[in-house]
């Protein structure tokens, strides 16, 4: 007998199937006995008569949470009374004839069995090898999967390659304090920040690259947004016009995450109680001064020398731009050049703005891009100006001395997206392992500190 | 006006077009120079004639190899006599009207021009920023993209979800002691030797889950088939009726990925002179001892009381079966289970061996994996066994402990596949930017080295 998932069940009224699935919940009624079957496709109600199936309900009195069964049974349409409409399945129930056990579970440590999964984080962490299965839990991550595979499949559609960039660096990319430091044989080597120059580089091969890689920032705080470890969606696009074709890319990119996790992902929005954010035909956009100068005439407050928004002016700036337009989206771009890194491309008419961008959606930041500088003599200029040690990026420049086009590109955080499309309160509910200052799976509190 | 990709131009016979491309190659007859220009998407040939465009010949006179332009210019059909039958766009020629030059490069240090690039490994990554370019180079990665983009693909197609597993490991998870440290603020943490332990405790929720990571080996010695980072494609199910099931799944993946590379990538292939290894309808498979007694029946070898094939053996059982059968394919199964990892499942009517397997191609493995120990109890007597410490692994085991449905998985080295398939001699030229025990991107050797 074939096994049926349980999505299926409600086009199998009248029939016997063979279901594979945990308890979720059990429900003793003295006669009768209630089991929440749960698989990777739902959740669906199953009874066991003890007068009709008096084998199957002796192994029901024995199920606990997390028992994992096969069973064999009838699917029965509900009366339209007892139709539950929480439930995809809802409109049917199991009547179970045959219960074999495929593995026992010890009793659990908490309730996983209400719709939300009511645990302070630390907890919630502790027990990842067991609140994973908790269905609003795998919603997260569903959402975020499907984040993840529309940025490469929208990507590849205009003729992006994928690449796999590095983890392990021999020096610091961008020339932060901020990384990790690795054994490697009898040298140093460090964890990679950023694929930056590296997606510069393929870039230069194959014009249009993306890769979903790991990026690693020794943060020593602990914040509620920020991991050591993070799976950053990076892009870059050779033969740009303007930096605004980097912008529309970015901009359809999310338009497309957007689309698809509304298609896709209705169910698991739900749970979380939350609505696509509002990304109207043509995004926004403005310089960092005009939305500077947009705050002061807004509230007064005077940014206007400041070389960028902050948190509370990234709020005002999305709530100026929504009552105006309806966008929840705003691109802001023409930062100050020297604050920004050596390779952001500085604008030709006000070299002392560049043509780096954000996209912000409801006052926080979504993606970063912008135009690169592809001159070879004027990224020469720009390694003196910002310090770099040519020798250290010796890789990249050599891309850059055989002949680079007009060229820019954009990245954004899986998990800073994830947490904010779900509004999670703290972007460890966005990583399946989060890894941060005080945990490695464990708490490293408790495991042995280093020796100096 | 519209860029028009170079594969395009065939299509546009007698239009005007606005190319974007590199100088791939330029020859100057004296009277005429020729252009090839390159771009993503293929090279053209074009042609400047002094008398019509007199200031697009005084540019085509300063071009050299790399440098990138814009030209406008007429598609022409070639005379029949003049078709090139080794380029796509062999049966036209762009007549160049305009160029602007977008972009300058300094002389190449070796000749890119040729279908060949044959440079030494050393000088070849020591110019990666320039080599990658190189089509036939470019072809490498594109196959490798062709893989994993199909991996992910067929996976999905049959509901297996996306993790991103972790780099960074608290631990060592098989207990190995060829590992990377990491300097964790004031902790020490590790780089994950593979995502095994992780894809188990998220199979557990999911069922059938998979991922693209990156794993990290401290191989202390420099071979042509070793990297310190490479990519794992791994995979793991649930609701598995037998180790049969994972080699199915596994076969099929690999069947997929083969069809897709034949459709894709014939021109790659030829490129490389390599045409798809044999599978046939259903790869033959057989226990480990079996092969060894073949072996025995066919050279005299006497491996039979060995815990695992060797190179020569590898080699050897593949020659017999593709006589026998036509496949290039086989599986072996049924290893010493104490020679095993601690969650390889025994055979239960044989327990001294498991159920774990290899998938080996003309005598090479592609791929590992089998069925895992999914009752608790089992599990931690095989903890015991094996020495391993519960602690270091608790939130594995306590996925277990609360019911894990009988399951098992597989694993396969993105760079090694792309070796296999293309018949590359070093795995470094599978990779993009290789790390080894002598290089991460630059040599070490001319690198500090670390105090100890």
């Amino acid at each position: 007998m074939q096994r049926t998932l349980i999505r299926e069940t409600v086009r199998n009224v009248g029939n016997e199937v063979l279901i594979k699935a945990w308890i979720d919940v059990r429900r003793d009624h003295g006669k009768l006995i209630f089991l929440d079957l749960r698989d990777r496709s739902g959740i669906v109600q199953a009874v066991v008569i003890p007068q009709t199936s008096p084998e199957a309900y002796k192994v029901a009195q024995e199920l606990r949470p997390e028992f994992v069964v096969e069973i064999i049974g009838k699917v029965n349409q509900r009366p339209e009374k007892n139709v539950n409409k929480d439930l995809e399945t809802g409109t049917v129930e199991i009547e179970i004839k045959e219960i074999k056990i495929l593995a026992k579970a010890e009793a659990l440590p908490f309730d996983m069995g209400r719709a939300d999964l009511s645990l302070e984080l630390p907890t919630l962490l502790d027990h990842r090898g067991l609140t994973l299965r908790h269905p609003k839990i795998r919603a997260i991550f569903k959402v975020q999967a499907v984040i993840i595979d529309e940025f490469r499949q929208y990507l590849k559609s205009y003729d992006f390659v994928e690449f796999q960039a590095p983890s392990i660096a021999p020096a610091v990319a961008e020339g932060g304090a901020q990384v990790f430091e690795v054994s490697y044989f009898e040298h140093k080597a460090y964890l990679s920040q950023s694929p930056q120059l590296y997606k510069q580089i393929v870039m230069s091969a194959f014009e249009r690259v993306f890769s979903v890689n790991k990026i690693f920032r020794a943060e020593p705080s602990v914040t509620t947004r920020h991991l050591t470890e993070v799976v950053s969606l990076d892009a870059e696009m050779a033969f740009i016009d303007s930096w605004e074709d980097v912008k529309d890319m970015a901009e359809n990119v999310v338009r497309s995450i957007l689309k698809r996790l509304e298609k896709e992902c209705s169910k698991e929005l739900k749970m979380f109680g939350v609505t696509i954010p509002k990304m109207i035909d043509k995004t926004p956009f403005m310089s960092l001064i005009e939305a500077q100068q947009k705050i002061f005439e807004n509230s007064g407050r005077d940014v206007r020398n400041e070389k960028d928004l902050n948190p509370e002016d990234e709020r005002e700036i999305c709530e100026i731009v929504k009552k105006e337009t309806g966008s929840d989206f705003i691109f802001i771009y023409g930062y100050p050049t020297k604050h920004k890194p050596f390779y952001v491309y500085p604008n030709p008419e006000n070299p002392e703005f560049n043509e780096g961008m954000d996209l912000l959606c409801k006052g926080l930041e979504w993606l970063s891009g912008g135009r690169r500088i592809n001159d070879f003599d004027q990224l020469m200029t720009h390694v003196k100006e910002w310090k770099m040690n040519p020798e250290k990026i010796k890789l990249f420049l050599e891309a850059f001395r055989y002949g680079v086009p007009p060229e820019g590109g954009f990245a954004f955080g899986a998990e800073r997206m994830t947490m904010q499309i779900l509004e999670l309160q703290n972007i460890r509910e966005a990583s399946m392992f989060p890894r941060d200052m005080e945990r490695i799976d464990e708490r490293l509190s408790s495991t042995v500190k280093q020796k100096k």
